[in-house]
């Protein structure tokens, strides 16, 4: 009875620590493709990790595996942002909810996700996803407006303005992206009111000089 | 007597010329430096300008008179829009019309200046240059808060990031990127109001979808 109860928490430990593996293996893969492109070494990826080439191997047989797995885990988490998104009561919350999440994960991606799209065995079934996700966002947006949250002039496009604007002040912000993504995320929402009540507070300005953007090293 | 009117209309026609291939060669160093960086060759821009070699070489002997001389247009066009704004007597409108031209400058430009100014024999000058010009923006702001038109928690660094964020416009926006930089241009002011009246109306929203964003061709 002692022994089985010993044979079931090993076994549980085990489980335990192939999940962690595992996620320590996607995070340095993303890390890597970021930092290095999706050709990183495989070598790289295991010590990143800190797990040997057999585990690595073992969980991922292929590079096609890895980045199906990262991509697949990224587009799952925006996926999941716009869901809850779309079920709010409150569509200006939504709404925020959407482009605060977003913006938080391009950030930490920079733009890599596009890349990856284009390595994938069947990148049209992630683009049925995108567009039902996107059908979900125009709903969003319909209703803010009737509800009189969002402006009325506000297009679909502004969205796409927004991941550009946030594209360049991720990859160009350096140390002070994530700072400066955030506000400019603030004050973009704020210019989308439809009454215009000015929101506050904002986050705190980033260190960020003109000189460093005029004159970046 | 009338040959004397015939001789100066002459002279008046060669000077116009020699002021026109020098806009031309000017102009076409500024495309070429952009697509193929500051080592585009002289043959090309020469080409583009659709002048000889010779007229080339007679009004810029170095490649290096060529880039001083492109950078100083640019520059010289961003200081005008500065120095203009400062002296406005509604410090918002003076603010506006600085966000408006030098996002409009830098969708022309791409963001080449700052490659620009490393090539420059005395950097260091075109740094005080701006400098100066900066203390004028920082007074700017300060009137316009004082007016009550600026928010109160605007930072100098919301300069920086705006000039990021449109960065990121305009150089991933493709041929929507005007449009969108002046869309978000006009946001990002309304956003910095401290009375939060909507301003209107945007200028129209580009033709950009969101999948050609998440997936670039």
């Amino acid at each position: 009875m002692a022994r089985e109860v010993t044979a079931d928490a090993e076994g549980g430990k085990l489980r335990v620590d192939a999940v962690e593996n595992r996620r320590r293996i996607i995070e340095a893969s993303r890390e890597l493709f970021a930092e290095r492109g999706l050709d990183a070494p495989m070598k790289a990826i295991a010590a990143r990790a800190g797990v040997g080439m057999a585990t690595l191997y073992r969980r991922f047989p292929t590079r096609q595996d890895l980045l199906t797995e990262v991509f697949a885990e990224q587009f799952a988490e925006c996926a999941a942002i716009v869901e809850k998104a779309v079920r709010e009561t409150d569509a200006w919350r939504g709404l925020c909810s959407v482009v605060t999440g977003v913006a938080a994960m391009q950030a930490g991606d920079q733009g890599f996700s596009a890349a990856f799209v284009r390595t994938l065995p069947d990148p049209s079934a992630v683009e049925r996803k995108l567009q039902s996700g996107m059908r979900g966002m125009r709903d969003l947006i319909i209703r803010a407006k009737r509800a009189g949250q969002l402006r009325a002039d506000f297009a679909f496009a502004d969205l796409a303005i927004l991941l550009l604007a946030n594209g360049g002040v991720v990859s160009q912000g350096g140390e002070a992206a994530s700072a400066a993504s955030q506000r400019l995320v603030a004050y973009m929402l704020q210019s989308f009111r439809a009454d215009g009540v000015v929101q506050g507070p904002l986050p705190a300005p980033p260190e960020l000089r003109l000189t460093d953007v005029v004159f970046p090293e």
